[in-house]
């Protein structure tokens, strides 16, 4: 590869002076800039990235943690990270905290560590210590504090729609899957269902869950229909925890949505593709992503941030687990 | 942060000094060795990964090339890469190529620019220039060539195992839906199947399809059921058009495995859940990810390669789209 070496040779001036002309820092001559700048293009020389984060005390990197990719969530949202930061020069660092604190404080280390201009976070642990010492633009994804700009999607309003829709479509003995206790978008959207549900002349009952594990779902689903075997509606936790319900419905002989009507959260790519298909609440997980990232990229410019806490819509997406009309 | 200034101050030494205690070259007496660890733990200080990275020439970061994060197969290998990259101290650049050619280019080349110390990379285009300028070790994962070091699993045979499994079972009209041909991996196992379907007395059809989208899955799956009503087996190109042929077969009234027997490939986590579950073979995705990562740094390490392609089993999962024994 060509090196800043091979650019001074060729130009005839010093290593120093190339690095000035890259850096457009210190003073360098009309003609010595002409003739670097030729020879940067003659030898089509790309500078090091590393070399000039450590001149210009910045990199293109930025740091993304989200809770656990192989959640079909995620992917959207580091899709949408990606896109909009792509576009615009910069790229990824990618860690995934299985919501341990530990290994989200390492990966917030490495960020620093790896002079990261920016950092976008699915945390709930905004509040320790290591938060402090991130000097960059911090852009809390998914979640929300007081302190920090923050995408997130109206998980309360979610959790509303969710419980409206069973109710107006006639479900009249509710179970909620409340998601882990842990994570606030969860506390979220089971706060929403239960104002609702306690507004309306239901009977209702809560089964706690304690993860979005594909293989934890069906456990929750089969304990649903064994605790409370009269649930005529089910709120899941998310839509693999609803597409977990509708397996274990089909399978005790329930006809969804007559007899049981089923409502998820998310909508995942793959609520569509169920049998029958989820009605669910949809955020936009790949428009929060680029949202963040399009926040994250006007702060690192020191661009005028005209609103720095982007909450978005969500949406009932009607399919075939609720009764039509 | 505490910099590499304050414990030079604090241990009474340069600068220099401090780095060559920490970068292991140069002469650096005993008693000024110890002085300086001393300032280093009482300040806590962490050093710059850049800046150690220059002097040494060297980083902990890996670059990921994978096709899509949003296709819940490569979710599982980015996982398996991750994991065992960070017990080792590693971290992961990520990208996406989504299949085009200049993005993945782009991708080599930040990659190279951040002075990454291995390549993970599921890539069609190993054969491309760029590939030239790297010059540290590089894993192709779920692809292979003859040059390079890499880790897949056994396309052939698992496509074999899925046309044996259909017609050991009934079916006699079998329609393939081929995976795009563009993707290595996917013509590996549509050859493995039309092998085993050649040799076996049963008529069968080829529907050729040129993405695994979401989107695009329900499409298909119409189509299939258009063109060929009669098929009375499935061999689909990856789970997610599995899980769309379902979806299409019911709701045309077909009976799951009665009239129609369905096999997916992959066994992504979303396949147990579907309704009735899919029957499909097994990738070992997390594995993979894991076996890459752990052949990479074998090769970071400069230690003794055993064995530098690595063919993975497949592993038929019998669940409820095919008939039973």
């Amino acid at each position: 590869m060509v090196t800043i070496r091979d650019v001074a040779k060729k130009a005839g001036v010093s290593v120093a002076t190339v690095s000035r002309v890259l850096n457009d820092n210190g003073y360098v001559g009309a003609d010595t800039r002409k003739k670097v700048m030729k020879a940067i293009e003659e030898l089509n020389y790309s500078p090091n990235e590393v070399a000039r984060s450590l001149y210009k005390r910045e990199s293109r990197l930025i740091g993304l943690l989200l809770p656990d990719i192989t959640n079909p969530f995620f992917p959207q949202l580091a899709r949408g990270v990606e896109d909009e930061l792509s576009e615009s020069g910069f790229r990824l660092l990618l860690g995934n905290s299985d919501e341990h604190v530990q290994k989200e404080m390492d990966y917030i280390q490495t960020f620093i560590q790896n002079n990261v201009v920016g950092i976008i976070s699915a945390t709930n642990h905004v509040d320790y210590h290591i938060y402090n010492e991130v000097k960059t633009p911090l852009v809390l994804l998914d979640r929300t504090t007081d302190n920090h700009p923050a995408v997130y999607a109206d998980g309360r309003e979610g959790g509303r729609l969710a419980a409206r829709t069973l109710i107006e479509k006639g479900s009249r003995k509710i179970t909620i899957l409340k998601g882990p206790a842990h994570i606030k978008p969860a506390r979220d959207r089971f706060q929403g269902a239960i104002e609702e549900l306690s507004q309306a002349e239901v009977d209702f009952s809560v089964l706690s869950t304690t993860s979005y594990s594909f293989e934890e779902a069906l456990g929750w689903a089969k304990e649903l229909f064994e605790q409370f075997p009269d649930t005529d509606g089910v709120i899941a936790s998310n839509d693999i925890v609803g597409i977990a319900a509708i397996h274990e419905a089909l399978k005790r002989g329930k006809r969804i949505p007559e007899e049981v009507q089923i409502i998820g959260y998310d909508d995942i790519p793959q609520s569509r593709l169920s049998y029958p298909t989820l009605t669910t609440i949809r955020q936009p997980a790949y428009e929060m992503g680029r949202e963040a990232a399009r926040l994250l990229i006007t702060m690192i410019r020191k661009e005028t941030v005209t609103q720095s806490t982007i909450q978005m819509p969500v949406e009932l997406i009607e399919r075939d687990t609720t009764r039509k009309g």
